[in-house]
Formats: C-alpha cells, structure tokens, sequence
C-alpha cells in the first residue's frame, strides 16, 4: 500500500520535530479551520443533504445524524480542542531513565514516537482535527480513514489541515493522510510493516472486525460491560446515586454500568431497586446473556453471597473495562480492587469516571482493555514508545566481559 | 486448550501475592533444585544420549548439543539466577501516578501483572527456572514450551519447581504449566481469550512462525541486523576497537554488527578495514542482501556519502534492533540517534551493550523490536502492565458536568 510507505517516510521526518515547530502547526491548523468554516459548514451540509434521504428510508439512526451534522459549538469546540492540545506537555523526547552504566557509558531511556497510525473512526467527522492534532503533538505520521456519511466533511476538513500545514515552515508532507475505502481499510490492516498502531474509534463491531483482521497491535476496546457491586455495608443513599449517575447519566457510553451486583446480605437491595425503577431504569433479573451491553437505560441485576463471587462473575461476564465496589468495608475494597482484572476498579465512585479528561490527561486517543502498552482511558503518552540512547567513549563489551571495567548502574534521572 | 483456561485462573490468584510469598517461592525452587539436582542431572543424560545419536547422524548441531547440557557450573547459575531475581524490587504494585481528582476523589495507577504469559523456547533446559521466576516475581501465570531435545531435562525441572511451590503455604496451583507439542503451540497461538502475552526465546524462524500465527501480542525481535557507521570524524582507533569488539565478542549474539557503513571522507578507511581483516572478520562489499543476519564473523560494508544516507540505510535495511555512530561530530550523533529508528541508538560503543543485565535491569526478559509496550533489552518491568484505582466517597459524574463540583488534578506522585 503505497499510502503506508509514504506515511511511514513522514513518521521518520516529523519524529525529531521542536515543540514549538509541532504547536506552531497546530496553531495554524486552529487559525485556518476558523478561517475556512463556512467551506467546512458547506462540505458538511452536502453529506447531510444524504445523510437525512438515508435517515428517512430507515438506513440511518437519527443518533448517527446528530454526530455527523457540524454547527458553530461543535466547530468551537474542535478549534478549541487543537489549541488545548498545543498546550499540553509534549509527550517526547521525555527522559523516562538516566543511568550511568560506568563513568563514560551513559544510558538514556527518551520517549519518542511509535511511529505510523491508523485510525478508523466513524461518522464523527470532528474526530479528524482531534486525531491529527494528537498525532501531530505526538510526532506520529497518521492514517485516517472517517465513516462514508461523513466523506464531504472529511475531505474539506483534511484539506484545510494539510493547507494549513503547508504553510508551517519546516513541517513535513504526508503526516496527514486520508483513506476512503472499505478496501483501503482492508489494505491497511494488512500493512504490519508500514503501520505501528490501529486506533478504532467507534461501535463494538467495528472494533471487532478490526481486531480479527490484523496482526498491528490495536488500541481500543470493543465491549464496555461494567459492573458496580453493592456489598453488604454499601451506604443505600451512595448506591442509589452511584448506580443511577452510571447507568443515566450517559447510558450509550462505554463506562456506563451494565450489571449491578447485589450482596445477599445487603439490607437495602428493595430500597436500591425501587429508586433505580423510578429513575426509568429498567431493571432485568434475568438476561439473555451477563455479557450484553445494553447502551440504553437497562440495568441486569443479580444477588452474590460474597465479594468474592462478584469479583468471580466480573472477571467471567466482564470486558475488563471499569467495574466500581460500593462498600464500608475497607478491606472488601481492596481485594475487590486487586482482584478484579479490568483497567479501571473504582471504590464508592461512579464508572462513568472513566475518562482522559477526567482523569486529567487534557486529551483522550481512545480507552483500552488491552493488557500490553497502554490500558484504560489513554492520553499523549499511549501514542509514544522510547528508545535507549547510549552514549559512550569507545566503551567495548569484551573490557566488561574480561573484568577490566565494571558497570556501576549509578541512576541519575 | 484447557491448560490456558486453568492458567487464567491462576492468573487471578498469583496476581496480588506479597512479595514476601513470591521470594518466599524463589528461594524454596532455588533450594528444592539444589536438593534434586543428581535427578536433574539423570534426566538431562536420558536427553543427551538421544542428542548424541541426532549429532552423530547430522540433525542436531554440536552448539545445540552444548546448549543442551547442564553441567555444575550452568547449575549453579541457575540457582543463582533464581535467587537474584528473588532480591531485585518487585514490579508489581508500584504507584505510577496518584491524583486528586477532587478532594474525596484520588486516582492512582498501580503496576500489575499482564495475566498469562505463553513462552516458547528453542533447547536450553535452564530457560525453564528463568522463566519461571520471572513469571512469578512479576505474579504472571505461564504456559513453557520447551524444545523436544530437552523433554526429560523440562519435564523433570518442571516436576521440581512444582513440588517446591507445592510446600509454599498460599501459593495457588497452576501457575506454572507446561505443553510439549507442536500441536499444543499452534493451540496455544490461538487462545488470544486466555493468553495475554508470548514470548519467543529462540531462533527468528521460531520467531517469525510464531509471529505469523497469532494475534497474541508478542514480545521479541526475529532479526538482529545491526550497523555501525563510521562518520567522516571518527577515531580510527576507536571504530576499529569498537567494530571488533561488536562483530567478534560473540558473534551469534543478535546485538553483533552485521553492516558496517562508512563515510567517503573517513579517512581511517583503509586501515580501518585492514584492522578488522587481522581479526579474522570477513569483510562481504557485495551482499546478497544488506538485510542478512551473520551471526558469524562476517561483515558487510559500504561506503556512504552522508550522516543522513547512513540513517537511510539503516531504516531501510534494519530490523530496529541496536545501531551505533562512532564520530567526533556531536551534532552528526544527536541526528543519527534522533532519527535512527531503532531501539537502540549509540554513540561511540559497541552494539553489544544492548542487554538488560548490562542495562542494569537485574534480569531479562528478551529483547524487543517492537514499537509498543516494550522495546529494547526487556526487564521485570515489561512483564507488568497497570490498572487504575479510584477512591471515592460516592462521587458521580453528573456533579461535574452540571458544575456543582470541579476536578482539581493534584498530583501527589
């Protein structure tokens, strides 16, 4: 794939970028979207001219609609968002380890970029300015390829960045670039050599699809089944407002609860499950399935004899997302939190917590239940990996070897 | 495969042991194989007497013959490897961040094992108690295949560390296992459910098979191509001090130089090479392939005329394993190791440093080409990925969005 080799190029040119070369870009990208709004508003009413004939015959959700159609508080907010991300920390070039091996051997472990993204969105089309800002920021050469709802959009929006970008004295060509194809998304999962990371962001099927067909490591999670364990000593009032912010506050959200766990013992299960009722929550003791994410305001419920038995029923029924304990019990806490094997375990807070920006990381890529790289809400810092910079005097390793010279592993940083 | 379903459950289990029980556990199978070590020893002779008639009839090589057999001496650095690593800093449990969300509201992100680890290994029956004690100081379940010329030497120190952990008070079962056939390991590539992590430890066709098969994430690295390149300023006497050592000190290792390449103005050139025939390295101007691994005290080089063909060179032909400058010119080092796309980058000292122990990391894991999780010489550390902890005291999301509260983001750690 001819794209990949060419992003693959970019990566290793924009790798060493200053800071303020990157920021600088990014300012300009903010300034040149503001500045051509009214293109970006056009491209966008195009796709929403199909958009409604398909909403009308049924072919698409009122829901997907609203995501894909641009209005001034979405585009300040997407400005905004790039200025935000000019103003985080740079996430490389960071001395992550300094050690001297020996008195002329010094070891650097430095942050740098990973390399090539793919990124697979649907019909979101502000996602493209939020995605090429965090690649940019990172020093990551990004691949997008947007939902076709969105295709006007996204084409408009790419090409103010890249005019935007030409314009930046020293950036780079081909950092930025843009797929429009199932079969390009195809071709791309199939480039292990050119491509480091895949980033769906998007619906579990998605997710899936990607996941079964690529060897490239990808970044994401497809289900967000949580659960929230109301143990025996559970405060009622905390329940009932834990539960209800987790299951109403945003019920299509990923974080939000999908089964609530109930200890046998707990005095006020009746109490918990008539307040969750006469939130419109509908309540299901018996589910198809205790893996279902239901996205809308259903709660499947059920009564465990002991923290144990819920931790068990979690890590069997769960995705490893975010599950949350609601107890007076202390250690009930902890060995619910060291036992559950999920990205976030929450103690008397609601599950909906689970967020970059909530959790102060100013930008979110996406949220994880992989085991390797990065897990849970990721910022910056999930799109960078290190390399070790050694810097010597003619340091051989037979004199270490041979016992002339010894290490001294004396860490600096 | 049942034996990966087992192992997740005892993933669960291992996972929040102290770290007193896990040392506790090392040093019972460091004493346990002292105590057993004529059995040990009778097994591995069942192995070399089968080995001997492969080398004899040709189908085993001598050095995997030599590989094969435990002596006292490879003995004793077993046991010792095994009681180092009960002494290095345990992985798991470290707070990586604490945060003030809000003031009754505290993150913190705590180290943690990955889950199960699938470790595949080529004939050295002392992986088997190295591995191990990875595994269980990091408080990861494994499933170890080893290679059919060991069997009995595996099966029996197998038998051993079990029977220690057996006597170890709170260890749960299952956390090491083992699989011996080819079958099993193509089970193993597909239980992507219950395995989180594999681990090749042999040759890159082992590597490559292996990473051609799976979904699993694996850490390793298949090639080793190494460069050196000779700047116009080098020292002669350090390029040919360095390039010796790096080619010679053990040739077969992956971090040896493959390529040497050398600026046009360098005018050590001759006597450079010169040098480098006197210690017996032949010196290939030609290659088949500038992407070939020796593994032998053979050399390609080539002349280039840039800092910045050299990086070319090397990102094109690489495998982005460890890649080192020897020049006077500080500025020609910080681009090469800027843009050299490899784990490591060094300036003026042999490839061959690349190596947890020599990287003071206490142990190794392996060494990673990968652009995720892990790269380079590979510690404890990249056997643990991180979960995040949240303490609240009822807090929902809805109070932060409505502003009746607002998140402060202190950090503590």
């Amino acid at each position: 794939m001819e794209i990949a080799k060419i992003a693959k190029k970019a990566s290793l040119e924009i790798a060493d970028l200053s800071t303020e070369l990157k920021n600088q870009a990014l300012l300009k990208i903010a300034e040149e979207i503001e500045t051509k709004k009214q293109e970006i508003f056009e491209a966008n009413k195009q796709d929403l001219i199909e958009a409604e004939k398909l909403v009308e015959k049924g072919e698409l959700s009122k829901s997907t609609f609203n995501r894909l159609k641009l209005d001034e508080n979405k585009m300040r907010d997407m400005v905004q968002g790039i200025r935000d991300i000019a103003k985080l920390d740079d996430p490389v070039n960071k001395k992550l380890l300094v050690r001297e091996l020996d008195s002329d051997l010094t070891l650097y472990k430095v942050s740098c970029p990973i390399g090539v993204l793919g990124i697979i969105f649907e019909a979101r089309p502000d996602v493209i300015a939020q995605i090429s800002s965090l690649a940019i920021k990172s020093a990551n050469a990004v691949i997008l390829k947007g939902g076709k709802e969105s295709i006007n959009t996204n084409k408009k929006i790419m090409s103010v960045i890249n005019s935007a970008l030409e314009k930046v004295n020293g950036f780079p060509k081909n950092v930025i670039q843009q797929v429009f194809t199932r079969d390009d998304v195809a071709e791309m999962l199939k480039c292990d050599k050119y491509i480091n990371l895949i980033i769906p962001r998007g619906g579990n099927n998605l997710v899936k699809y990607i996941k079964e067909n690529t060897k490239i490591p990808v970044l994401g999670h497809a289900d967000g089944i949580c659960h929230i364990f109301a143990d025996e000593t559970a405060d009622l009032e905390m329940a009932i407002k834990i539960v209800t912010d987790a299951k109403t506050q945003y019920p299509s959200a990923c974080n939000s609860v999908e089964t609530l766990l109930i200890h046998e013992n707990f005095t006020g299960k009746d109490n918990l499950l008539a307040a969750l009722q006469l939130s419109e929550i509908q309540l299901v003791a018996d589910p198809d399935s205790w893996a279902h994410e239901y996205g809308d305001k259903i709660l499947a419920f059920k009564t465990v004899k002991s923290v144990d038995e819920a931790i068990e029923h979690i890590n069997t029924y769960g995705s490893g997302h975010t599950d949350s304990i609601i107890t007076k019990n202390i250690k009930n806490a902890e060995i619910f939190m060291n036992k559950v094997d999920s990205a976030g375990v929450y103690f008397n807070a609601s599950t909906r917590f689970a967020d970059g920006f909530r959790y102060g990381f100013g930008a979110e890529v996406g949220i994880s239940t992989n085991k390797t790289h990065a897990r849970g809400p990721v910022g910056l810092e999930g799109l960078t990996i290190y390399k070790y910079k050694l810097i010597g005097n003619g340091n051989i390793v037979k004199d270490y070897v041979d016992g002339t010279k010894n290490f001294h592993h004396n860490d600096i940083v």
